[in-house]
């Protein structure tokens, strides 16, 4: 790419500091020294052109943004503080300098909202769609990480906002939910089990269910509906089948032996008996079937 | 992707723990415990289809060799053992679950060998082309980590290895020098700065002199060339200035105070003044213009 070294360096002139941070991008790789109470934390997610993001409708800088906040959204589904990341870009060839800075400056834009460093990355350009993978570190930092696999029979199910229709706009723009999880995790609240909402309530509840070996009752009349839902009735989908499949919500989907987990939505029950069950007004039950689809633009 | 999940589980089934990690890939994110006396290194690098390499040429196992073995010689380069690797994978629509199982071989083949857990990863399917991006994480125990930027005026030059046509095959082959560079971090040498030679030697010793501050002379006649180079003289450009300026040889290229650093062959020398410079055989200097060059198969 013509301008690659521009590039570089003003992606290092751009970089925030952190105490963890020793040596920041620029070398082969960064150092960084782990605070020895802390647990480390890591993943990675990708966005990709077509799938998470079309970028003929959709700014670089959001782009950048979702790439970025679907990682911190990680964070948040274990209630750990994100600390750094790690940023690849594959850019089309085409596409300048400029829009690279944008994609840049959305993804530190997201960061910097939670003290997440960027401390390394790379361009490059092929003769191929745009492609953005993050990696993310975060730490304990005093709270102990929520796993998937916690759940227990006689657990109470929350969520904490609105679901189903991210497609009107909401899933370029959400905003993840790391302070509200580490407030549930550190509170007055015993948390066994969490995830957020990326593919689906129907269908991350069955990881939560697969990874704790258990099943769960939601209560149909208890799902929040996001008025987003209502508005995409017109697709002949019922608001509540939106709530129930619809992905890229990014609220947290998780589990308490407390029944009065306020800051959070209660929506069903953990039981002992593999499945998942959505119990009607009427109190009949029918299978809640995973449906969570794939974005297709 | 059809099959996805049987992916998912596939994969979960294949890794191998390691001491540091308390939660594998399967959550949101992977949970490790760093060693409170290690320095944490991570950095990330992806491989492009067209650029990297050549998916109707290159079988999917070669592929992901390739990709983690860039990012272990990435370790090399800072003289750092290779910890735990993130995978991310976006795969063609139409590439069945069998080769992404082959590419996940690749990785896991190359990271094995360095004793590097796979963490967490996801795969995606899309209408684009192959694209794998690989987060690794290293931990110094007990060897300080070689910077970049640390050569002083009057330090000896060295390479690891014969450079040069690496396009013949060995960029898809080559092996990661970590125990070479743990062994010369540790041993009876002051290492200074170290950089491993991915985009050609003319390139990568820039970026150390650059780093430092400092001008570098190479010495001509000093330079090993590879049996490569000298078969790809036929494209009309001698051995040479195949060594010199053609990328992918994974070997090391560092400085050190030392005029006996045995494992490895003395080719120059770190020179106050700014620039980089080749001597000759009659004692005369040309410049040595970065012209490491990118593939494009």
């Amino acid at each position: 790419m013509p301008g690659e070294f521009d590039l570089i360096h003003w992606i290092r002139a751009q970089q925030t500091t952190s105490d963890l941070v020793k040596l920041a991008a620029g070398d082969d790789l960064a150092i960084l020294k782990w605070p020895s109470n802390d647990l480390l934390l890591v993943g990675c997610d990708q966005v990709l052109d077509g799938v998470h993001f079309d970028s003929t409708v959709h700014p670089a800088r959001a782009i950048g943004r979702k790439a970025m906040n679907r990682n911190l959204s990680d964070c948040a589904a274990m209630a750990c503080l994100p600390a750094a990341a790690l940023v690849s870009v594959a850019l089309p060839k085409g596409r300048d300098i400029e829009y690279a800075k944008e994609l840049y400056l959305g993804i530190k834009e997201a960061g910097d909202k939670f003290d997440c460093a960027i401390v390394g990355g790379e361009t490059g350009t092929w003769d191929g769609k745009l492609a953005l993978t993050i990696s993310i570190l975060g730490r304990s930092d005093g709270i102990a990480p929520v796993p998937r696999g916690g759940a227990k029979p006689g657990n109470f199910l929350y969520v904490t906002g609105p679901l189903g229709g991210s497609l009107l706009g909401r899933h370029m723009t959400f905003e993840p939910r790391v302070a509200l999880a580490r407030q549930l995790a550190k509170g007055n609240w015993r948390l066994t089990s969490m995830i957020d909402l990326s593919d689906g309530l129907s269908r991350d509840l069955r990881q939560i269910c697969n990874a704790s070996g258990l099943g769960a009752w939601v209560n149909a009349t208890a799902v929040p509906i996001h008025e987003d839902a209502i508005e995409m009735r017109r697709d002949g989908r019922a608001p509540l089948e939106h709530a129930l499949h619809d992905g890229e919500d990014y609220e947290l989907l998780f589990t308490s032996p407390d029944p009065d987990v306020t800051p959070a939505i209660l929506i069903g029950a953990i039981v002992s008996d593999p499945g998942t069950w959505l119990v009607m007004k009427d109190r009949s039950r029918v299978p809640l079937e995973p449906k969570g689809w794939e974005h297709t633009f």
